[in-house]
């Protein structure tokens, strides 16, 4: 039995076509002492943009997952973010224009979720801006071990891992690393991380009006993608034990890490799921670490990665080192993560 | 025409009865840093509690309503949370024994949204307290201007504020104020805020696993209450820029805040509308705060006074001055807002 779909669309918005242009004005708006709006090249920069001497990030995808990757803009993360429209790949001269904007002058990291509009159009704009004397160095993220190839992907897709790809990376960068230094180390969270959603529900983008998948009232997508992309299987809901247990399984087999581990446990929300839920997951979580040995000893919970009002959550393991619990406890001032001085 | 409400709750939760404490067993793993539980008493506690010689603060309030008031507790904002089952008063043993676990010889306050159940067991713990030698004071919040008496409640209910509230009064007893003091600015900020909701979905409570009421899917409930108590009308949905205008009219309206005055402008997510959309609502907002020759110069936007995973949203004013900036800025640890050193 699938759920009556409404006709109406729920959402506060004006005219589709214009929800980005509008949502970036608001962040915008909302903080000026971290972020400006370049609403021409529809590009969020970090305030003080270019920072001289340092080495720049830029990511950039569809809308449709903030706080990725505008609300990560911001000293000790991004440089700049290229959103395009929702759930569909930025253009070329969108990420040429941040590229340009945030050169400092030691080279700028395109962080690249693996999809195959992303990846074209990035390395275009690499391209493009190589001839015009930009270094820049490119890193792909691919994390999500649910499936082989998807919807919009060769390959494994870039989910979870590439808000911490932008955090770690980011510090790197504020701490004077070269543009080799920050590339290496989001690589290296990249290898060190590994991701799987589910989702209860779609969502329904504003261009479409309706439900980008149907599924029914006691079903869950096991393996999900951020944009709705099939998973493994189509299955009943079952209690958050089980499907924590599941997911789990499928990170960690993969992952392998060595007991005595410390990681990262990342419990993200796809946009409808409450915090109470995410937290529920996280305690679940906490029980299969144990058992393989490993320690929570940094913890991320709530919507960062999300799929507009889709029901539905992540989880993201990082296997950390000394080096990138540092990096990961160092300052950041973005709208969506900040702590420190 | 109402919505089909699915037959099975679409949640992560294992059985009902235990969604609340296993979920404050996940927010006491994830944030060990900042809290600990007192899982016999259902307590969050800041880690370092009692602080001696410092106001503590004590919030509470029926679960559902993530991150308030357990993702609000650690340095520079409450002491302590006492989370009731979903939607549903926390008791006045629970409220005590939080308040005996943080006093740290300065006295302790009580911040109570104003709905009859949290009234009446606030002050009976706060009785109980004084009877065994602690010095209580209670602050009500009551910001909610959409209706005077409600489902739950006499007067205006407690809405947005509240998060603010204990923001500012936290930053206050951190600063070494008395309890008057803590107590003075907790009432001021309340005084000099009011907010305004809108709901678009209802929500669905793990006991009741169907939704708390019928909407269409052509309409929204306008000044709706944070466990979906009715409003002032049930109307078509209308584009977000109408919907706006007349959600800052009935705020603005009542606060009637002198031209000049500097606020603070929340855009809250009630938990299933996405990031992108409360970052348009924000844009919406700033123009008819301009047109009124205010100011909004500090702000905060997304999801911390929610109601389950109802998609909707609430606006909340503070009309700020000199003091209020100042403590709003102060440096906050706390799972749910974090910054500064």
């Amino acid at each position: 039995m699938s759920v009556v779909a409404p006709t109406t669309m729920k959402k506060f918005i004006n005219a589709a076509d214009d929800v980005v242009q509008e949502s970036l004005a608001g962040l915008g708006a909302a903080h000026p002492d971290l972020v400006r709006i370049d609403a021409a090249n529809q590009v969020v920069l970090r305030k003080d943009a270019p920072v001289s001497g340092k080495v720049a990030l830029v990511s950039g995808g569809g809308s449709g997952h903030e706080p990725l990757h505008g609300g990560f803009v911001g000293k000790g993360m991004l440089d700049a973010a290229c959103p395009g429209a929702v759930f569909t790949s930025p253009v070329p001269d969108q990420m040429l224009a941040a590229t340009k904007a945030v050169d400092g002058g030691a080279g700028v990291l395109h962080i690249v979720k693996n999809y195959t509009g992303d990846v074209m159009n990035f390395k275009l704009a690499a391209e493009m801006a190589e001839d015009e004397g930009i270094q820049v160095a490119s890193v792909l993220t691919n994390d999500d071990v649910a499936v082989e190839d998807s919807l919009y992907t060769a390959g494994r897709r870039g989910v979870g891992i590439t808000v911490l790809v932008e955090k770690i990376a980011g510090a790197k960068a504020e701490s004077g690393g070269t543009l080799d230094d920050v590339a290496a180390v989001a690589r290296k969270v990249n290898e060190q991380g590994r991701s799987f959603g589910v989702a209860l529900t779609s969502c329904v983008t504003p261009a479409a009006g309706s439900p980008t998948f149907d599924i029914g009232d006691d079903e869950m997508e096991f393996g999900v993608g951020i944009h709705g992309e099939p998973g493994r299987r189509r299955e009943k809901i079952k209690p958050a034990a089980e499907i924590v247990a599941e997911m789990a399984d499928a990170i960690l087999g993969d992952l392998d890490p060595s007991r005595g581990t410390d990681v990262l446990a990342f419990v993200n929300g796809l946009g409808g799921t409450p915090l109470i839920e995410l937290y529920l997951i996280y305690n679940e979580l906490t029980k299969h670490l144990h058992e393989r040995g490993l320690t929570a000893t940094r913890s991320l919970v709530g919507n960062y990665i999300t799929s507009l009002e889709m029901a539905g959550a992540s989880i993201t393991i990082l296997a950390l080192d000394d080096e990138l619990t540092a990096l990961w406890d160092a300052p950041v001032h973005t709208p969506a993560l900040r702590w420190g001085a």
